[in-house]
């Protein structure tokens, strides 16, 4: 039986509540919530749990295994620090950190500790992208050639982080899950509004070292809703499509095979083209939260690396951050050798 | 009733002459064609027309008012000057030529010999795109935001030129038709296949001296075909969807309007969100080269500005090489006064 | 303030306890259920209202104005009429009996008693059909030729009812809603499925007296999910999709005009079609059934009739009872009168 | 080498002229058409053919193999009966006839005098049809359970026929492809414009003697254009989107298992939901009438059965019938045997 502690019980924390309250072998023993309403509410909620507003007890109490973040970026860094030092494992909400520098002492941090340090990327989690991640490890689109997302809407804008630290991290994480290698080089260009300090409309490229490429589209100001990514390969290509119902992953059995392809000869180079069938495969629809509550249970039993772990995590806080700055140099191209 | 003369007969050409040659006030008297068997074609379907190998017959005979050039892009250049100085006024194929420099001759030629030059953006006459810009210029939209256009397929890989220049100068010419003013810089990325000299996936980003963007997104290797443009507006927004069959254009009543914006103090901005009705207007269902062939009559017999005149074709060819350089270069933002 | 008391705390009645619970002007001072599972849960989620298995108990308390009925429809007659006997107003599950003559009882009872009657038809309070009855109502679409429904899914199987009865209740009350008019006659086909009893597939089709013709199409057994209704009139024309999630409702300006239309001559008729603008309204997104309970307050706070009556209700009845009949005789066609 | 004579150069006799005159193996050796303009045209477009407008001549020359009839439905019993009795093997436009008993009368005929008769039912070659018919075939479905077919648009109102003889020609012959049994009865419904003779909106009900049902919606007067088909089995279910670009038939691997299934008893009747795959296989894109010719030269070569004979002609035209006389007399269910 573990004990698992939360911290922050604002937007996303209820649902980890929800989830670590009612999954078997884990007690919900506290929730730390330094705001009144919020704390009532909790202890309304899940009379189980003792609710406080004092982080350390959380950490004193030797029964804790596990804690949960759900409070803002700003915050990880402490919490999560001081979790790792009072001995317990985390699961961190995304985006691990703002900052680079912070990200690594967390995750060399935990190494150290031999603690689990997992990060909230729940999209890995859906059953769409593990069938996703399935078909790719299988082989069957051939050699990743492009990753091209576009989530837009008409959204909240955010006051303090533009649409790009608000939406991006879910398909850079979903991205980085599909294709591990680092980039190379990031741009970030994007569009405010006269009387808005903050970016609403946004584009992110991503360069790696060899053929593969990643583009992302981010708007808070968009007149239809669109969370498309498509991802081509050598063999085939796919398409997932979040909005819709169950269809969400279709394979094409499409593209082009280029042989005699010799680069100082226009006139070698053939091209052949397939058109095959198109598969959706079935998916899951198990709540994706739940799910990784659950890995993140057997992790913490089998002292194993979770599949979103610091590193992961810190990858997307990398890219994340190389947008900012290429951002604010109005597009130029910043490489992530740049941040170390 | 005017005498035009067509030069080529290969992809294009045959499009023009059933156009030209069954438009009333005007007549189809030359076909110029070296190529053999298809000079023959065209002597089978026009009888009415003299086939011939030979362009300076065309530009000889005092009866011929105007030219019409839809050969490949490299000859545009001497054919046109060519064609003005004979005192022909001049319908070329897009784009206008490779080189901006040589772009600037041909328009300065054409105001010189007091000529129309017109271009053939085909696209600006079709039924879709005169909507957009009626709905533009009568203020529907309020400021224009941002363009955002994704044309995509599996599609024939060139082996000469990359996919912007392929695909791009439809929705290029679209652009500078919707937002006249020319964009500041340019930056262009794209992917190659290991064994293809071309990039077949790529992305245009065009940043203007205010708030407006456009970024163009282009590929002959997605597993699905989409050609749908986003316009953004401060009043309403706009779907362009070339592949609808009756609502290619759809109005969106939506937006934000911030209010009290200080961009010193977060606080104090106040974001409303409008959803309104959607419309989508009736559409004229009319050969758009038709339109396009009137129009050019109708520019020569009272000697009017065309639409798509010398001056819009070389825009195109700008943002073109602007693209072109920044592709070489891996992303650099090129700035349009480079080329000057 | 009303005192509500709730009858039925199985599937849909924790829905109408969740809304009256929370309406100004309103108290729910019952819940009657005879299950003491459910009757645990009742208490323990409303702890102002007082849980109990005796029906009684409701009608006898002379501070309880309305009784809510959310139980099988085969006990819909019997507890609703106590309940106006006992001087109370009263909403009723869909549909309101089972039976033609019982719902005829009803309906004379409450006009005797001077009671409210209402019936719970939801679907009335949607922003998307309160729409399509506000267009209607003003005559946007000329008049109304036909109405066409589909309502198909993989959906499951009830061993009791079938597909009919199961799925129609929601397409015929919008129907009378939209189309007041009763229709003459009644047709019903379907598939069994070859080991069960009840149809799985079926259609039904209404035919009135005027040039009005109605439609609907059910089935358990379909490949995909399909919620969509047609409405044809002479001016324009309507599709309500209730997948859709922003466009629910488009209205295309489209139809054909008939002149010189003389039936004993082919040669004089002059058909002209009309191609217009289509308009998606905005449709407001609140509860439907909230919306719906606010309605039932306000109707007994005033006395006025409310949108679905037991005229209303009674009339889905009469249209369920004959397609029983044909059904069973196999797709005879049924006169409504013959019910009387 | 075959000589064809077409007889009928109107709409679609044209586009047998290009596929004819096209084909290897095949000669177009005249073209009988009486209306001078038509006539001027074929001789202009086919200089090797005779064009001439005397049927008899076609009849007379012993170099003729085979007559094409594509001259409208009320000459086709006359024309195809003088072929079949001067020896010609016949293709004949559809619907083969308009009157069952001269239907039966070809039949006989052609199996008397040993000659091929082929009815023009098109569609059953076109990619999605053939791939349709392959796939139930081989069993993919399980036992077929329906069959359900909406044709809708905004279209051309015919003075002399209704919507069901205009348009369910198409999809009737699908289904008599797709499930040869014959229908036991049918029922037709269908409304007409008050000013107009003849039915706009119809729908077609087809009841068979096992399980199998079929139902068709055809209109004139939709607002939206539909042409799909749902095709369900007892282990998997089809979709065949005619308007879908590259993605026209989806096969869904859905379905439900029924156990211990016995009518007299509900509680031991046990449905299990199945969703597995969707998958849209590859159709050929060739033109489906060239497909046709093809097989139609073959089996005159081979004196084989064409797919769609004068038998599978006959069964259209039966169906069509039975919906006349249903249509008539009000939606009465007409048994097909009434017929004989």
């Amino acid at each position: 039986m573990l004990n698992v502690a939360l911290v922050g019980f604002g937007y996303w924390g209820p649902n980890l509540a929800r989830n670590f309250s009612s999954l078997p072998g884990c007690k919900l023993a506290y929730i730390c919530e330094p705001r009144e309403v919020r704390a009532q509410e909790a202890a309304l909620l899940y009379p189980q749990a003792k609710v406080t507003p004092d982080y350390q007890k959380l950490l004193q109490d030797p029964e804790v295994g596990a804690i949960l973040i759900a409070t803002p970026v700003s915050s990880h860094y402490d919490l999560t620090k001081r979790a790792l030092l009072a001995g317990k494992d985390v699961l961190v909400e995304k985006p691990l950190v703002a900052d680079v520098a912070q990200g690594k002492e967390l995750v060399d941090l935990a190494d150290e500790k031999e603690r689990i340090m997992a990060v909230d990327h729940t999209f890995l989690f859906t059953g769409a992208v593990m069938k996703m991640k399935e078909l790719v490890e299988a082989g069957e689109l051939g050699d990743l050639l492009y990753f091209d997302s576009v989530r837009i809407n008409l959204g909240l804008f955010q006051p303090d982080v533009n649409v790009i630290y608000d939406l991006a991290p879910h398909d850079i994480s979903i991205l980085t899950h599909l294709y591990p290698q680092e980039p190379v080089a990031v741009q970030a260009m994007g569009a405010r509004h006269p009387k808005h300090r903050q970016e609403h409309h946004a584009y992110l490229h991503l360069d790696y070292s060899g053929a593969f490429m990643a583009h992302l589209h981010l708007s808070w100001l968009a007149p239809v809703k669109v969370r498309r990514t498509l991802l081509g390969g050598s063999q085939k290509m796919m398409v997932y499509d979040d909005l819709e119902g169950s269809e969400k992953i279709k394979v094409y059995d499409k593209g082009v095979t280029i042989t005699n392809g010799d680069l100082n000869s226009v006139y070698q180079v053939q091209v052949d083209y397939r058109t095959g069938d198109m598969l959706a495969p079935r998916i899951k629809h198990s709540e994706a939260l739940r799910t990784e509550a659950e890995h993140f249970l057997d992790c913490v039993a089998r002292r194993s690396r979770p599949l979103a772990d610091g590193r992961e995590g810190l990858r997307v806080v990398r890219i994340l951050q190389a947008s900012r700055i290429s951002m604010q140099e109005e597009g130029r191209k910043v490489y992530l050798e740049e941040l170390d």
